[in-house]
Parts: C-alpha cells; sequence; structure tokens
C-alpha cells in the first residue's frame, strides 16, 4: 500500500472545482483512496465566515462566561454561538465545549477552526461531508474513493490524529463478524473502521499549516473479501462514554469507586485550559 | 510513505526470537517503522494463560454477577479476575470493564484477548510494550523504530482502529506548537500523534485471524523537521472524559442538560452487550 499527497495545488477559494484540481496533478485509479482535508472542502464550499456573523444568544454568553472563568482568558461568546449554531447538542459545555455536528459528529468546538482565517473569522466544517465527498467523486474520472478527513483529540491518548468525517465509494467499516483465527475461536474484533484508519495514514504525509498538503492518495489498499459497514458515527444509545459525559457536570465531586486510586475531583484551575489536543482554534 | 506486511512469519511460540524471524524476511533500513501486533509479543512473551490460574476474589465475582445481569448472558468470574489483576485501576466496572493497564493504556478489559487461546485461555497484553519494543529493535541490525499495536474500539465513533501501546526509536508525537498557517496564526492541531497513526496505517494492511500478518513495516514516512513528544497516555488530571467515566455509575438517570436533545437516561437492556467494538474476547 501506498501513501503520498498530491503536489502541486493551489490555495483554494470558494466555488473552485476540487476534483478538477486534483485531477490535473495525478492520475487516479478506480481503486484509489483520495482523502481530502475538511479546511480546504470547507474554503471552497465558501465555509469561512467571520465572527460578526453570529450574534451570541443569552445562553452562548453564558457558556462562554462560564469558560473564561474556569480557563482565566477571555472567551469570545459569538464563537459560542457559532458552535451552538452548528450543532444538534452539546455533549459538554465545560470545560471545553464538545458538540454533537449536525451530520452526527462529535468534536470538540463542534471542528471549527480559527486558524486560516485570518483572526475574526472561523472556518466551519463542511456541511454534510459526505455530501462533498460524493461531489469531488463525481468529478474524478476514475471514481476512486474519497475521505474528507478531519483531525481530533480524543479520550485516554494524547495528541491529535486524522479521521475520517464523511466518505463516498470507499466502506466506512471492514467486517470480521463471524470470521475466525487459528484455533476457531471468534475474533475479538468485530469491525474495522478503515475510513478512519485511511484518514490517519493520509495525516502522516499531509501536513500542516503553511506547508500542508491537503490531499493525500492512498494506492493499492486491499479491502479484502470482508463484510462492509457504512455506519461511521456511534448510535447514542449505545454510546456510554457520550452518556456519561452528557450526565457529568465538571466541577462536581465523584465518587472515589471501582477501585481508582485518587480522588475523582477534577481540578479547578487554569489547567482547563492544558487539555490542549482537544482544543481548536485557540477559543 | 510504502505500507507492506512482511510475508512468512511462523506461529509463534513462547521464547521465541521476534526479530530474528523479521529480520529473515525483510531488509529493512534505519529509517523504517516496524509495527509488531501485541498478540504476537504477547506469545514469544509468554502471556497466554488458562483462566484456572486467575483465582476469582469476592470483588471479580461481584463484578461479573453485575455484568451478567446487565447483559443477560453468564460470565466468568475468572476473567474479571484477569482484568483486575493486569489493571492499577478500573475506570468503567458496568456496562462493561473498562481499565487501566500497568502500563498506562486504558482499555476494554485491560486489553485481554480470548481469542487465539483456544477457549479457556485468556492472552494478556504485554507487560510492558514499550520495553519489549526496545528488545524487538534491539535485535534488528538496522535499528528501525518499533511499534507495538494493538486495535481497540473508542467513543463516539464506530469500529475499532489499530493503536499504539509501546515503541522505540521512533516519537510518539509530532509537535506542530508555535508554527504557524498561511495567514501567520498558530496551529490548531498542538501535536500530532504519529504512534497511533503509524499503527493504524499498519492495521489496514495486517488483517486479523487466521490469514493475519502481525507484522509491517512502514517505509519512507518523513518526520519532516518538528519537535517531538514522547507521551502517548493522557495524564489523569486533565482527561475530563475519564474523569466523568469514573465519576460516572450505570443505570443512573443523568440530567438532560448541555441542550441534550434526548433523555440522557442509558438503556437498561441486554444491548449493554451491544457495544460491540468495546468488548474484547466475548467476555
Amino acid at each position: 500500500m501506498e501513501v503520498f499527497a498530491v503536489p502541486g495545488l493551489p490555495e483554494f477559494e470558494p466555488g473552485d472545482d476540487l476534483a478538477a484540481a486534483i485531477e490535473a496533478q495525478v492520475d487516479l485509479r478506480p481503486d484509489d483512496v483520495v482523502c481530502v482535508a475538511s479546511t480546504v472542502v470547507s474554503k471552497v464550499e465558501d465555509r469561512r465566515q467571520p465572527l460578526a456573523r453570529f450574534e451570541p444568544t443569552e445562553r452562548a454568553r453564558s457558556i462562554a462566561e462560564r469558560l473564561a472563568s474556569i480557563t482565566g482568558s477571555t472567551k469570545d461568546p459569538r464563537f459560542a454561538q457559532a458552535v451552538l449554531e452548528e450543532s444538534t447538542s452539546l455533549v459538554l459545555d465545560a470545560p471545553f465545549l464538545l458538540a454533537v455536528t449536525r451530520f452526527g459528529h462529535v468534536g470538540v468546538n463542534a471542528g471549527i477552526d480559527r486558524s486560516n482565517t485570518g483572526g475574526q473569522g472561523v472556518l466551519l466544517l463542511p456541511e454534510a461531508p459526505s455530501e462533498s465527498a460524493a461531489r469531488i467523486r463525481a468529478g474524478l474520472s476514475e471514481s476512486p474513493g474519497v475521505i474528507v478527513t478531519d483531525t481530533s483529540g480524543r479520550p485516554f491518548r494524547t495528541g491529535q490524529r486524522g479521521v475520517a468525517i464523511g466518505w463516498d465509494g470507499v466502506p466506512v467499516g471492514r467486517d470480521w463478524r463471524g470470521e475466525r483465527d487459528r484455533d476457531g475461536t471468534e475474533l475479538a474484533v468485530t469491525v474495522e473502521n478503515v475510513a478512519d484508519e485511511l484518514a490517519a495514514a493520509a495525516n502522516l504525509v499531509s501536513g500542516e499549516g503553511a506547508g500542508g498538503k491537503p490531499v493525500v492518495v492512498v494506492r493499492d489498499f486491499e479491502f479484502g473479501d470482508h463484510g462492509t459497514t457504512e455506519q461511521l458515527f456511534r448510535d447514542r444509545e449505545t454510546d456510554y462514554v457520550r452518556q456519561a459525559l452528557e450526565a457529568w457536570e465538571y466541577g462536581q465531586s465523584g465518587p472515589a469507586e471501582k477501585g481508582v486510586r485518587e480522588g475523582a475531583e477534577p481540578k479547578d484551575t487554569a489547567d482547563a485550559d492544558d487539555h490542549g489536543e482537544h482544543e481548536r482554534g485557540g477559543e
């Protein structure tokens, strides 16, 4: 399997034809998977917005005030408003905003980015990334798989890694259910999220910022003879972590049960800003 | 960047020399990253154990009984005992066991696998996967980077993906802090966990079960001119998700705050078994 960035792409502007720009730089094959960073998809889809567009409601003001008091730094209520407008619900409102986007992705600040927008703007995620992927794919003559990628942090583990937020022409999951190991025992792995793994592989070569290469091709990935799944985001009903976070209140003291060695009370200090890779865009 | 599985490896047994077996099959280069599935590391390190070895304490019995009542299927208290013995603490004790291993990894059932062990056994994770990685690396003449990988589920997103649990000779993180985008705004990405992304890329080609290829080489990965980080697991103090889970009690009703559209009460049904990719080894 080969993973390479598409060279020589221009800066993208609203209305630009991403597929044509990609096709001008690389000879794609039908079984390639083209991973496109959400930032450039957002740019061609005109998702860069001035912060002034977001008129903060009382709720946004109250969220921003609380975050400011927790983190000890000012928080723009217009940014909180942007997060609320891009979300169907908040999983956490403190010590940072963890939101469910309209297309089902759970991300810090609803995935809204403040870099690459000149300070007074925000870059919203694409409205419907799988539809974006389908449009890009339709414009590519060989119809390779297309994944729209983002980067995000996660619990338990440091750092961000690439994830898929939209896809077309490539399955989300490789379904191992019912397959067996050498002993005949059913495999512990049930479904492998290959879309996320492809996005992670792409992120290794795409880079960030001024030198970033936003489109990466994965070539000769062999899916193999397995079932497929097409669901990327967990159902809330079976996502106990999401339920626990929704029920949790930042600053509440928790029971030191389950053999937890230290007390479960969170530190109520400026360290709330220190979750680092959870944050996007310095809000 | 190229990602390929090492062909022709044998079945591994306790005491086998993994490095020698790898080197017999592939000409490695100093800047390769060799990703080795934890299952084969565990096997050569004799971490396959009969369930009978685990004498359940009262606590293990009580945990197993509760899980059985939640899921409606029998739970072996010896398996719960194995999870407790491999862990420093439990993040969740219901509706499944989410444990912190002795080396700091948070995983369902402490990463214990029941496949590949003939039914009455368990395969424990390596005791100290980074030390395992260092031993393998020391046995490879070109000293490539070595990552010990596992697969695990996660909140919010379906399916499992490859993750690193140990590493040597390759940094965990690519540190983008202080770097700027084209507009001069500081990048939203702070640290990219390349170890996890390499493990994810490797998992795309390694497969599982009887046809699995447990060792994968990543070639021509360019780390670039960036800072490095060497921490893989989050500190509990700044991991709010972990704190929330520790404070949460399965079956409690949660407040429908934060704009959550539906009630936050978890379903108390056999669906607890349906978290699928959270589970390992069918326990």
